[in-house]
């Protein structure tokens, strides 16, 4: 329960005061007083009290005389002291879309002014003249500050003025408060995805995504530093495809919106630790080998102009901040739109990608590591394995008569995704096809032990057993199969993040019953069969009915912070009080990790 | 009286803590213990209350037995609680050489560091590494944190971090704290003068003169503006002058003390409002016309690269703040070294140079003003007006027999400077070759008013009378006079100065009685003859024994803010505490000026 003194307003309502103190508060009714779910409670405040009951969703006529009300058909004509439920605070950073808001109070704002002439009388100088209205504000920008002058009296002294918290970044002649956007993007090893916001409604116009344009110097985050590390102009190479696929974006923006790159002031990024610093342009070879320490775990605020970013010229840049080499923004971003430090009960936050980076903890503190989980799961590195492209095979069912499966799109199918392979793995355990150590019978012990259909989809690769899902033609582009070397690397994947929730439980000595909630971030953890990821043990089958699939969380605590800068603080917050352990060096590691590679 | 409690800081004395904590104190011996000055008394601490009296210079028996102290010679091995006299706190910002020292507190510093190499289990980033060390710093240049892990590693981790405020600027491999300087520069719309400082001791190590290089451009602010308005590039054209002009300098300390410009961090400006423009390449045209109003008061802090200045890249450029457009940082430095503000009897500060700038007040605030002296009293529009170059006649004695004068080097003299301009008119009158008005007597009522040898001086130039002081050959180099019209250029740039003194003291509701002390800054108060220059009403009469010279005040407040941070905020108190008068603006002006054209 907290509880509130208002200052007295005249005519704005209660709900509208709450918000802009940075309350993210119910509202899906959007403040017309029918959702009945802003509720507070008016402890002091003689008219707010002696109001008769209107009967009103959400409030009983007892709940009334004791005070309760609706925030938003709460006018402040007087100073009221109010109670807030506690539960808003909880609610106030999960996003989840359309429900609740986050209170929109973006990193950047406009501000239009009408400014006195200067007279005789008052020479204030002119960015002192900007004071006057602004406060204690700073212009850093010497370009800025040289043209001030002529902005001025070319708009006979109207102008909106940009700022970011204490600096103010751009002026524009007249009234253009009404174009404000910002962008959060998240840079995935894999993929890059990019949502155009409008800083004054908060809604999200659009998004972007693209391949990571650095795939074509290897898969994973090893790859593109290796390439640092060989060619002299390996980091300015791979940070130039970065910026220009920025600059793709808002060009995409501006091209399928109508919203000039000149008007976002703000791109907040996340991305894991090497995409971060090669963003910068910042070295990442230590982040290779033992130790493995970045440069920083901050970005400084970066003018889109040093870096010859296509929004304004003076927009920040901004990056959420990183925990370790290998535990990046986007895991950060994670844990502020899971809210998993504000809750006293243990969560456990799985993100699932080239990399798996697992996370645990409450709000005493959270532990996080980094497992070598490998891109397996999502079909790299497997033999008729592919992304989640259209014509991937996502979903399979085998049933004693046989195998049925879909493809993305619906098309023939030309590979095996990540969630396809989990199905496939639990399943050819369920029917035998594999044993419990994973390995897959041999033709000849097929004909003995598995029904008919999937006897005869038992073939030989490599000199080992493989598993034919379909034949070129059957609904198939060519011959999709699984090896024996493919359940390895399904094994080595599971068992790697096995084995650090594992660890991360022993050094916070608890277990799975501890566990209220388990977040899976990942387009990955939208599309996995939970039940045949609990079977193979990627997922802890202790966990059941507690799994929470989160989506593109890092995208989303990104743009939590474009549209309410009071994020930022809670991702250094976050930052602080997460620990990491490396589990490479910690003992016992290897007999949990070979203990898990075991089908249980 | 201000107690203080220490923390336990084994084996530092308390004379060196004080002047961490920002304390100047006097120290005239430099913690010898031998001056008896850095008095304090000790209330709580068993060790240094139960010493034995050692018989000390400026502590007695008895003011031993309850507490007093030498702080350079008590040492803080225990938690003491002492007491600072008054008088500390006064003195801090006053800076008389030699006698109290300005605490040295720069605005720049150096830190070595030897920093843990990173191991598995310590992954702490590089620039988290700092911050163990540094506490919460920041890096804002991208290529600073760009270079930082090649330093670390190249110097095993041994490197030194130099930071301007909360901001690291510079890093440096190995030790380099012996390598620390700064330098304080005053940009005269004539003449430049720059300080190198040795910011580990405070020394002042040299000093550099130049003439202002826009001189070509014209000998006022007004010729320069004019300039910027007339040619395209005039702007940028001055400015470079300026700052090839400060490279110069760094060039010219390198050569001469052997100081690499490299390792100078800190370069603070003063200069009125239009050369501090000039010199950021702001656009000072509004300055020239009513309403006179500048760009800004105050210039953010500038790295040394983005204007090419040839110091540490990274080196932070600042300014003092500036008040008006007709007076700048010049004015806030001299107000700052005269500590005018902080008295409670009332002083007055008269900066006479290209422009006169005029200051009146105490402690309750203070009120300024821009008097349109003109440079007559710089030697400019005076017939055979001159600076102060070697051959000015510089003092001038007129008796009944004769007249005699002194050149600056005792060189043939080649013109007159200020200093003789002043002599001149004031014995001028006094002899009755000048009437009060200004009137020349002619060579006919000459015959019959003056001694022979004054009247056979008096001579015809342009229709008028004039005055030879020598002829050719009269240890001359050539013949030298003052003509009427000179004296009435005299009169003007004197009616303005008095009448903006009049004004102030109408604003204020004060009169010459009040005035405790009158601050005389400029070369031109070190030489002229005070009682010469109230004889003609360029200074005030009734304040005869109260003027004190100051020379360059200007430079003198810049070198204290290199040398102690503290200081940049009390002028920004100064700024903020100082109103303007615009005399152009004020009723009754004109009658005022008017009536000061007559000598009294």
């Amino acid at each position: 329960m907290k509880i509130y003194k208002t200052e007295v307003k005249h005519g704005e309502n209660l709900l509208t005061w709450l918000r802009k103190k940075g309350y993210s508060l119910p509202s899906p009714c959007g403040g017309k007083g029918v959702c009945g779910k802003c509720r507070v409670r008016v402890l002091e405040g003689e008219n707010a009290l002696s109001m008769p009951y209107p009967g009103l969703r959400g409030i009983s006529l007892d709940e009334w005389e004791i005070g309760w009300r609706l925030a938003c058909k709460t006018m402040l004509n007087e100073e009221l002291k109010i109670e807030i439920p506690d539960s808003w605070n909880e609610e106030a950073n999960i996003m989840t879309d359309g429900d609740y808001e986050v209170a929109l109070q973006p990193c950047v704002r406009k501000v239009y002014l009408e400014l006195p002439k200067p007279t005789t009388k008052d020479q204030t100088s002119d960015f002192d003249r900007l004071k006057m209205v602004l406060g204690d504000v700073e212009i850093l920008d010497l370009e800025l500050l040289r043209s001030l002058a002529q902005l001025l009296k070319e708009n006979t002294y109207k102008v909106t003025a940009v700022l970011h918290g204490n600096t103010v970044i751009a002026l524009e002649g007249g009234d253009t408060t009404d174009m404000l956007y910002g962008a959060a993007v998240d840079i995935g090893t894999t993929t890059i995805a990019g949502t155009l916001i409008d800083l004054n409604s908060g809604d999200e116009i659009g998004i972007y995504t693209s391949l990571n344009p650095q795939k074509t110097f290897g898969d994973d985050v090893i790859s593109r530093i290796t390439h640092t590390i060989e060619y002299k102009k390996g980091l300015q190479e791979l940070q130039k495809l970065l910026l220009d696929e920025l600059n793709k974006m808002t060009d995409y923006f501006e091209s399928q919106f109508g919203i000039s790159a000149e008007n976002i002031y703000h791109i907040n990024l996340v991305g894991n630790t090497v995409m971060i610093h090669l963003f910068a342009g910042m070295p990442v070879e230590n982040i290779a080998c033992s130790p493995f320490n970045p440069v920083t775990t901050h970005l400084p605020t970066i003018q889109a102009k040093e870096l010859g970013i296509k929004t304004n010229p003076n927009a920040a840049i901004t990056s959420l901040p990183m925990i370790a080499g290998y535990i990046g923004a986007d895991t950060v971003s994670c844990i502020l739109a899971t809210n998993m430090l504000e809750n006293s009960g243990y969560s456990l936050l799985i993100d699932i990608g080239t990399n798996g980076e697992i996370v645990l903890g409450n709000k005493d503190g959270l532990l996080s590591c980094a497992a070598a989980a490998g891109p397996a799961l999502e079909g790299a590195h497997i033999q008729c394995g592919i992304g989640g492209v259209r014509g991937a095979i996502n979903k399979i069912d085998i049933t004693p008569n046989g195998l049925s499966f879909t493809t993305i799109g619906n098309k023939p199918a030309i590979g095996i995704c990540g969630s396809g392979i989990v199905d496939m793995v639990a399943q050819m355990l369920d029917s035998g096809v594999i044993d419990s150590f994973g390995r897959m019978v041999t033709r000849e012990e097929a004909q003995d032990k598995l029904p008919s259909d999937l006897a005869s989809r038992i073939s030989v690769y490599n000199g080992s057993p493989s598993f034919v899902i379909a034949n070129e033609g059957e609904k198939a582009a060519k011959q999709i199969f699984i090896t024996q070397k493919d359940v390895r690397e399904i094994q080595l994947a599971k068992a790697a993040i096995a084995a650090g929730i594992q660890i991360l439980m022993e050094e916070m000595n608890i277990n799975y019953d501890d566990i209220e909630k388990v977040y899976l971030a990942g387009g990955f953890g939208n599309y996995i069969n939970q039940y045949h990821a609990m079977r193979i043990g990627l997922l802890p089958a202790e966990c059941k009915g507690k799994i929470i699939s989160i989506g593109n969380a890092a995208l989303t605590g990104a743009k939590m912070v474009i549209k309410s800068g009071g994020f930022m603080e809670a991702a250094e917050k976050i930052r602080k009080a997460t620990g990491y352990v490396e589990l490479s060096n910690k003992a016992g590691f290897q007999e949990v990790f070979v203990d898990n590679m075991e089908f249980k």
